[in-house]
């Protein structure tokens, strides 16, 4: 089975300037490479026809399939699709059945007062050389050529528009038309422990992998994910994954948070329904993000009852019922602070676990006893409240993520060791 | 002035099977254009000795500079510095001022107990063919080759690291460099009208441009950001984005939300401290997210008193006030519900004004009668509380994330109108 090449071209003057940011390469790549596609180049290129252009030649000669996003839309900076027409020798028709579904949706889908434009109504001509692939949720339709045996698809940039043509019209399409080799990966997550030490508490293990096996380290807010990853035949591939990855487990066994790619949040979010308990948070420094992170699982409400945001010391002490004296004593920043937090929010909200968290997240209100970076973080539950001080040393939004991410993490081993 | 074009090349396999999201392309490219430097081409590639060569060649020979991030770390899939040092003809030497760094940052910066080790004090080897940039905050320094007129510069991938190297070194390097031409922006954003009804409106307009001035549009979240670009002598080019953009004001007054290139909710704190007004929130649906958005500008101590997420009807009821027999009568996703939680946050909370909102996010939950996608959203103050119903049709997070701005865009809104 020969490897099966993926180049994404991205399109528009808004990557290039740094005003977006590409999130639909991401989700893209992980489609592709779960179906067995490899994707081997990224270009991202501007509203320029020349670059457009070039990037359609260069991709063409690199890789078999070629994935266009963005430059569809219905105003006058977006020059792709004539373009493409020009670059694929075709000439633009209307294709009427294009032409329903965009009335259809802006006389049925699209709720405010709406009406159909020309510029709606020319989103429906394609190039006549052309296959089209329809776009269920919008009106720029996906466009698929063929060219010296390569296959470019040229789908609108709109996120979840171009997730609707991947899962309807290409991933199908692409499964169909190759033999696709299969690619397995195993994941595992780590915390508290730097890329370096975990590599070197791996290292002979590391060494000794087969080659046809691909270890990766992913760093990120506190965690270290390790990916390994090969592609060979299915068994023999799944085997070797599943032995070197026990190996590995056992290895980072201290550290080890799941031995999957879930996020912390839905970690938390199955430990809370397996064990059938509820959880609330009190937040002043993370302002709510820590519910959010928790609320953004699906089935959440199974298991989540609510936050107080307390930014407000005034909050503190009427709602959670924070003591004056706490705060006048040791401040809000402090080990009391968000003891009284936890023990306020398990009372006010009912629930069986609950974490709290003050800090200082920065540019400004630090101090030299508590510097930007402080944050002080609880968990509890009616029995038991443990709390623990940490510092970081970045800007406020990763200040905010990084004292989220250990918030959950104490909360996930609290819950392990008082279940 | 010639116009002076960078490309830039992100290292490592894990963009391209999607297990992260380039973030540091974004940032790069916004310094670099307000610098006026015209990012032309963004290449991702992963950790492939020959497709680095490749994009190196490639870039080397598009562009007039390259920044090259990704692929330093201290780990073995990390193979660039060795590849970057023959690809320039170097040899590696021990850069004694970098190991100097390295070893203050494990004694005296890296507060965990983490003991240095050889593959960390391998960072402070460099090719001889390079120019060392400090990384103030890591251990990974920059290097800057040059190689036939072309400059190359490799960072880390850690954001805050590459930013570091960015401000303190390459931006200056690159400033004093070049003689840079001016690149000048104009942004504004509209809320509440599509992209095709925006360009209808402006449409005159928009055509008798002069043929200097680039227009873009970037929908996003309901709202449209439209941006107007020209570089030529810097005197000029100001006054006639003034001019275009005063024009454009007006043609779009109605929709406008702000004339600056600022997120809904800086623009929401910008009003609070103007009035010198407070703002709490009681949230269901968007369970912390509107909170968090607006405490990840600093300074919203200034303004935000706190929030209650009422995830549970429980605690609309024993916190918000919420009756019982509004529950049971209209259920929690009514305009009833989010105006009596509106005015119980205002109440708990003391501030001036409160947003609430209610609604059936997804995947799960829906009725015919309330359908996933269905939000109720209350802003008020003392004196008045009004209320609106929204449906949207995407997916769980992009519900979330579109009820908040709508929440936050009404509340604008309401500030503007009972101040």
């Amino acid at each position: 089975m020969e490897k099966v090449t993926v180049s994404i071209i991205t399109i528009g003057d808004e990557l290039l300037i740094g005003q977006v940011i590409d999130t639909n390469s991401a989700w893209m790549a992980q489609q592709l490479n779960k179906a067995g596609l490899w994707v081997q180049h990224r270009v991202a290129v501007g509203d320029v026809a020349d670059d457009i252009w070039n990037a359609l030649d260069e991709e063409g000669k690199r890789s078999d399939i070629i994935l266009i996003t963005g430059g569809l839309g219905p105003t006058a900076d977006d020059i792709t699709k004539p373009l493409l027409c020009k670059y694929f020798g075709g000439t633009m028709i209307l294709d009427e059945p294009t032409l329903a579904h965009v009335t259809y949706l802006f006389e049925h889908v699209f709720k405010r007062p709406m009406p159909m434009l020309d510029r709606n109504r020319k989103q429906a001509e394609v190039p006549d050389v052309c296959t089209v692939l329809k776009n269920r949720v919008g009106t720029a339709p996906g466009m698929l050529f063929e060219k010296e045996g390569k296959i470019f698809i040229s789908m609108p940039g709109v996120p979840h528009e171009m997730k609707g043509i991947m899962q309807d019209s290409v991933l199908p399409l692409l499964k169909e038309r190759f033999k696709l080799p299969y690619i397995g990966h195993r994941t595992l997550i780590t915390f508290g422990v730097g890329e370096s030490m975990l590599a070197e508490q791996i290292k002979d293990w590391e060494e000794a992998l087969p080659p046809f096996l691909k270890l990766a380290y992913l760093p990120n807010y506190g965690m270290v994910r390790l990916r390994l990853t090969a592609s060979r035949e299915k068994e023999a591939t799944d085997r070797t994954l599943d032995e070197e990855f026990a190996k590995l487990k056992a290895l980072v066994k201290d550290v080890l948070v799941v031995d999957e790619d879930i996020t912390m949040e839905q970690l938390v979010g199955r430990l809370l329904k397996e064990h059938n308990k509820t959880l609330s948070t009190a937040e002043s420094c993370t302002g709510g993000y820590i519910a959010h992170l928790i609320t953004a699982v699906p089935g959440a409400s199974n298991y989540f009852r609510g936050s107080v945001v307390s930014y407000d010391n005034s909050i503190k002490k009427s709602v959670l019922k924070v003591k004056e004296n706490t705060l006048q004593s040791v401040g809000a920043v402090s080990e009391e602070t968000v003891k009284e937090m936890t023990k306020g929010v398990l009372e006010v909200m009912g629930t069986d676990y609950a974490v709290a968290v003050s800090g200082i997240m920065g540019p400004d209100g630090g101090t030299p006893e508590k510097p930007v970076g402080t944050a002080w973080i609880a968990v509890g539950n009616n029995t038991k409240i443990e709390a623990k001080k940490l510092h970081f040393r970045f800007e406020r939004v990763k200040n905010i993520e990084l004292t989220a991410m250990n918030a959950l993490n104490m909360l996930r081993l609290f819950m392990l060791e008082n279940s």
